[in-house]
């Protein structure tokens, strides 16, 4: 069972992990920031509880506590009690969610392991909005999305807004990095995966014709560049979803959500 | 050609419609607000330019003006030319778009007005959200949905957030207000559309095999709630998208995408 330990005083050191998060979560990749991994609401941190992310703390309200009590009951970790008022005092802002998890980053998943098994990835270059990236773990799980790759120049998919949007999928979607771009695709080519390019070029064949794969990569770059020529010659085939002329591409979530639909629509 | 009036003095009285926006703004629907449309940057005010909403007067700095020369070439409305430094006192905020254009509320259209020639519609139900309610708008113009309807509790389309996030598109896609909730939906069905309500049931007929109708409407509830039963209860068939079981159901505006994009998706 958790252990339930009130926190009187907000400069309390033991909840130095909560401390300022606006702050020292804005860049949690660069060196000298903990980059530890932060879930918000019950949610999210049930989500978290139940993922590869094991929390070290939580820290809430009373009533967040009774809430997640089952969630907790067979978990050893301490439950840093608090006031709402405490609360915004530790972490900076007010946080109307009422509870927070953190964990430490733990080892990241090969290319190898986020394929096994996996009929349907995502393979992002570029897409370096924190919001874009939640929204497309959030969908990647809702439409049954196995894995999420990256390649060039992507955003942290663990820095806190990124988990927020994603509602505490990017805590479940295995994702991994490329190690090299785009060479490394082959990798995923060897295992047996159509390589498909979505692109809003006119000239580029139907998303629902161009998917043939038993297995399917789908790549995605961010809105407006969109992926690189480079990063398109290495694929399969470029597909394109029928848009409307005069109209913009689509956001990238909302395209990969489009391919994610099309491999489950008839399920 | 639009005559160009350079603005010195921030209290300027011309340039009132664009005073102290994020306030101005914020319930333009409430007696005693102008409620007038703003649309910021290029490509948000190129699209106002060709839409029903006639803009009255536009403030930019010179630069914006150069580039819209063009498209105002032929407009006989006053372009106020400002420093960024002067905008930002006017608008009450630091602009980064550079141009603002403002048009006051044309007529509404009818129901009629919106269904004439269209296949496929949106009709919503508790969508209080201006930024799904922007991303509903731009995803509808992105996969050619024809029309949006509004139901019961939604918010105005026209507030400015929902025009920014929509990148114009509200200025362009068609909508109504139904006169009765759920009553109305006859008119609906009396012009020969399909009436389908999204929900995420996992009882409810799978989306793409649901959807047979000639003409289509799609009802879609607010994330959360989703709709009324007695909404659902006036329609001809419930459809859920194929969702995996453990998630959240899709944000409203990526759920209407799906079924738009299952309308087009061989096209």
């Amino acid at each position: 069972m958790a252990e339930v330990i009130d926190i009187e005083d907000p400069t309390d050191p033991r909840v130095d992990d909560f401390r300022d998060l606006s702050n020292a979560d804005r860049r949690p990749d660069l060196p000298g920031r903990k980059g530890l991994v932060i879930a918000e609401g019950v949610v999210v941190v049930q989500r978290m509880l139940d993922s590869r992310f094991a929390p070290s703390a939580l820290l809430g309200v009373g009533k967040r506590f009774e809430t997640l009590a089952d969630d907790l009951a067979d978990r050893d970790v301490p439950y840093y009690r608090a006031s709402a008022e405490v609360m915004a005092q530790v972490v900076g802002f007010h946080l109307n969610r009422g509870v927070l998890a953190v964990a430490p980053r733990p080892a990241e998943l090969t290319v190898d392991d986020v394929l096994d098994g996996a009929r349907t990835v995502a393979i992002l270059e570029g897409v370096n909005d924190h919001e874009n990236l939640g929204s497309m773990f959030r969908n990647a799980a809702g439409l049954g999305a196995d894995a999420v790759l990256f390649g060039d120049r992507c955003a942290d998919p663990l820095y806190r807004r990124a988990v927020r949007v994603s509602m505490g999928h990017v805590l479940r979607v295995p994702f991994a990095q490329l190690p090299q771009w785009p060479a490394s695709l082959d990798l995923v080519r060897n295992r047996g995966f159509q390589l498909i390019a979505l692109t809003p070029n006119p000239a580029a064949v139907n998303l629902a014709t161009a998917m043939t794969g038993e297995r399917v990569a789908l790549l995605l770059g961010a809105e407006g560049p969109g992926l690189t020529e480079e990063a398109m010659r290495a694929t399969d085939v470029r597909a394109r979803i029928p848009m409307s002329p005069g109209t913009d591409s689509l956001n990238v979530a909302t395209a990969a959500a489009m391919a994610f639909y099309e491999r489950v629509r008839t399920a």
